[in-house]
């Protein structure tokens, strides 16, 4: 264990197509979609060999900043800040960089997504291990993922050809690719040098804020601008500036721009970014008609349904590939194909300004 | 109005079909599945003009009687009876026959089920009263309706060829018909004198009694031997005595047997025996997607569902012909093809004893 590690765990994010169950006040990242933990608190679960508690900073938003809080005690306080404006990962990222390369001139800093599952944390620690290590010398590190089907939701890195999974060295990446159509997503898996960008990045405090003040130097300016951290004034200056800055997301304005970037392509460590309920599903332990449905429940006829509805019988008739999502307040029935799109539902609840089913 | 006329109204059954919704205390009769009355307060309402509430008798079970008579005070209590066990139809109305004639010797019943509706009331009691006139001067009648389709769900009338719907005289019955095929309830339909059997009958007490005699020896001697109904005996020696009858309907006991039936042909009054939750989707008025379902809800690419979830917004996203029924402790969600095997899902939880959700 490094003392100059930090996480840093993105926790800004709404996961629409989680509602009912995710809200504002109950976002994707908090709520125990798989298994008995809430997503954010399995990612620090993960890290905790690697970078302990007390080094994770989470950045969120006035909505859910105390129920963090609440799930995660062993993180100090002070560490889970509340962004004053939506501003998108890369004014997010820089906050913390300068914040942490004001308390430690040599912070390595790993960036980590709040709502991701990881079937072997083992393989996945040993994958952040290197690409710790890369950073800690100076690069800007990615962490790729072995693709295992051709996914249209993710963004891919290209390798040079011949990038073997599993390494520990870290690998110059040739480019970035956005969410491919299907036909392009194909001929990524088939290549074998391109992987799922998995959101995770790892790099020196100093080296993100020497890119930032490069790439993007309004955002540099006005972070350089902030108080000490341990000022008095600094939420309030944090507060009137923060949302000045750029909103663009870390990759557009850093990673596609910089010639350093160079990456670990990971063997697959059951990596799942839990997209939306069929990801749940998928992740679930099925019966033998392929539904995930709790021990309550009739199924007759009725296949590869996926059902939340807690302490409450649920019976399904003649019914497939559905998704049923049950909360005291709203009941959402989805065909499982339409699952990316039950954000939908929300922006309808918006118009409709429904502010207390959001 | 006619001060020997008489309605019973049979209440018995337990309409498994309306599952999570009904209950054995809060069967199908009692619910409001369709306007704001329910089924049964339904009933007592369209006939009140006809026959008023105090010559209403109601037979049902135990379960369910003390709801039937908070939801119908204006009927005597003494009125609605408990069967102390469930043996059909022939014994219930044997029962009624046989304290109505004790109580007024030309008494003239009308038996109806407790759980249908009817679009056009005024339609509908033109025919009772006709079929009413034909049960006073002593014919066993029946009242057949003129389908508007080839439903097999339903057993037909025969007429004489040529029997013109909307008649004021009684016809004679040429035979019942049990609930036919496809092939068959089409043939019906084309030939135009078979009529759906609608489940009301009407006749004189001593007439219906008489019949009992001859075509069901066993009960007519156990009803003879019963003391008056004003007795103070009655109640404990009914519990002792009824369940010895024969357990079998009026169909097959009496109608099907007897050779003075005659029927009322009557044109179509918008009768419907709300034998499903498909049934209340085909009464219920539907969006422009042709979804049946509370204004609290938000339908995308959603088309011929129906939705019964109370005081809770229901999202529905890429789903057709479902049904969708919601209870604080129950979620059913089905095919709308399957409605009429939702009794199986009563079934299933018969078996596993869940006795709190039957």
């Amino acid at each position: 264990m490094n003392s100059h590690h930090y996480g840093l765990i993105l926790a800004g994010g709404r996961g629409t197509r989680f509602w009912p169950r995710s809200r504002r006040r109950s976002a994707k990242q908090v709520l125990n979609v798989v298994g008995e933990r809430s997503l954010i608190q399995g990612t620090v679960d993960r890290l905790a060999t690697l970078i302990p508690p007390e080094r994770i900073w989470v950045l969120t938003n006035h909505h859910l900043r105390e129920t963090i809080g609440e799930q995660l005690p062993e993180v100090p306080k002070r560490q889970i800040l509340a962004e004053p404006a939506q501003r998108n990962t890369a004014p997010a990222i820089g906050l913390a960089a300068h914040i942490l390369h004001s308390l430690d001139p040599e912070a390595v800093m790993g960036v980590f997504p709040s709502d991701q599952v990881v079937a072997a944390p083992r393989a996945y620690r040993a994958a952040l291990r290197a690409a710790l290590k890369g950073a800690g010398a100076g690069r800007l590190m990615v962490l790729g993922i072995q693709p295992r089907w051709p996914e249209t939701g993710y963004g891919y890195i290209e390798f040079p050809r011949g990038a073997a999974p599993g390494g520990k060295e870290p690998i110059p990446v040739r480019r970035f690719h956005e969410k491919p159509e299907l036909r392009k997503a194909r001929r990524y898996v088939a290549a074998g040098n391109y992987y799922w960008n998995s959101g995770m990045f790892f790099w020196r405090a100093d080296v993100l804020l020497e890119q930032l003040r490069r790439h993007l130097p309004k955002t540099a300016t006005i972070l350089a601008a902030l108080p000490g951290f341990r000022s008095r004034e600094f939420d309030q200056r944090m507060q009137q500036t923060f949302p000045l800055c750029e909103n663009i997301s870390i990759d557009y304005a850093v990673l596609e721009k910089a010639d350093n970037v160079s990456g670990i392509p990971a063997a697959d460590f059951g990596w799942n970014d839990v997209g939306s309920w069929n990801a749940v599903y998928e992740l679930g332990s099925r019966d033998d008609c392929g539904n995930v449905i709790a021990r309550e429940s009739v199924c007759l006829d009725a296949h590869r349904n996926f059902v939340d509805a807690r302490g409450k019988m649920v019976a399904l008739l003649g019914v497939q590939d559905l998704i049923v999502v049950d909360t005291p307040d709203a009941l959402l029935v989805a065909s499982r194909e339409r699952a990316q799109q039950v954000g939908d539902v929300v922006k309808a609840l918006e118009q409709r300004k429904r502010e207390d089913l959001l």
